[in-house]
């Protein structure tokens, strides 16, 4: 049974970032006060190593093209993401897009592969690579952004959500759940840090 | 120096009640998941008592008109709010209102005055209040709802806010910190219990 999980940090107002429009190569967040939103993974990172390390544990991911890169047309063939030559996931990584590209193949383990057949189609690729493992019991990760997330949730694919509560108010920007349905959690843990209050909850369905 | 704190039981995805023209005399917080809402408080209140308790132990109090009571016009001379009797505040409440109305001297302490001249009029009334304390030190509790909530924070009159944030996603209703600006918090403190994470933030200024 593969486990379906998502983390996002978010504002204490629940913007994961700052409206979509502001989005730049020099601000992947936006306009937002991502010193704020992100002290809590630069300056205090030991506090919350399990965190941090846990976001990139997973076996497979799914990511919005947004969460890729600026870029919103055909595929800049040079640009490789965010988080340099070797990135963080060392996974199968499947980016939506409305863009054909080839697979991209990164150091340590990394491997973009676009999309373009839709978000369900992306799913059951991540799921059928996370099911791969040895024991059959995988981890997919919805790795954002806000957009891409709140499809997951309102289509029911996600089993645990994660969040990182950051105090601070955006006042604007791209809001988690927005268009998600009603529906209930259950409270797994909650666990704060200086800057940060981490919970994580189980979707019940 | 007074002290200016306000509560609010919010859903994960930030709303404090069902859309405003929902509320009625069966539902006081409007069409929404209130079981959800308030099972900390009702199921389990022997965890929660130090967040319960606290809820009510300022020295004074302001609401909005909402929160008094479902009318919306002129007052009904019959309604003394949703507490009955004997409310649970114990001390002066200061409630926004468009319309004239006596003061109500409740029971236990409480006594409702209607203030139709403005949330800073409402807001000096009830520090003055809470400042007539021995020790000076009285602390200013805005009760709610999200609305009044909203503007006090607007207007940059609270020093601390103590979010009870509950596992259950409306979808739809009162949304907290609408149409307020982007600010700095620090977190205070944060404690879970089975149904409910308690949230206190310090409002930079």
């Amino acid at each position: 049974m593969v486990h379906v999980t998502a983390d996002m940090m978010v504002s204490l107002d629940g913007f994961a970032s700052g409206v979509d429009a502001s989005q730049s190569l020099e601000q992947p967040f936006g306009d937002c006060d991502f010193e704020a939103l992100a002290r809590w993974r630069f300056e205090d990172a030991d506090a919350n190593a399990a965190e941090i390390e846990a976001i990139v544990g997973a076996d497979a991911y799914v990511m919005g093209r947004n969460m890729f890169g600026p870029g919103r047309d055909e595929h800049d063939p040079e640009w490789t993401g965010w988080w340099g030559d070797e990135p963080p996931y060392g996974a199968p990584v499947f980016v939506l897009s409305h863009h054909e590209r080839e697979p991209l193949v990164m150091a340590g383990g990394t491997t973009f592969t676009f999309v373009t057949t839709g978000l369900r189609d992306a799913f059951d690729r991540a799921v059928a690579a996370a099911g791969d493992r040895a024991d059959g019991g995988g981890r997919v990760s919805i790795a954002g952004g806000a957009t891409t997330l709140n499809q997951f949730l309102a289509a029911g694919l996600i089993d645990e959500l994660r969040l990182h509560v950051v105090p601070v108010l955006f006042g604007a920007g791209q809001r988690l759940f927005e268009g998600v349905p009603p529906m209930r959690l259950e409270q797994v843990s909650s666990r704060a840090t200086t800057h940060v209050t981490h919970l994580t909850y189980r979707i019940l369905r």
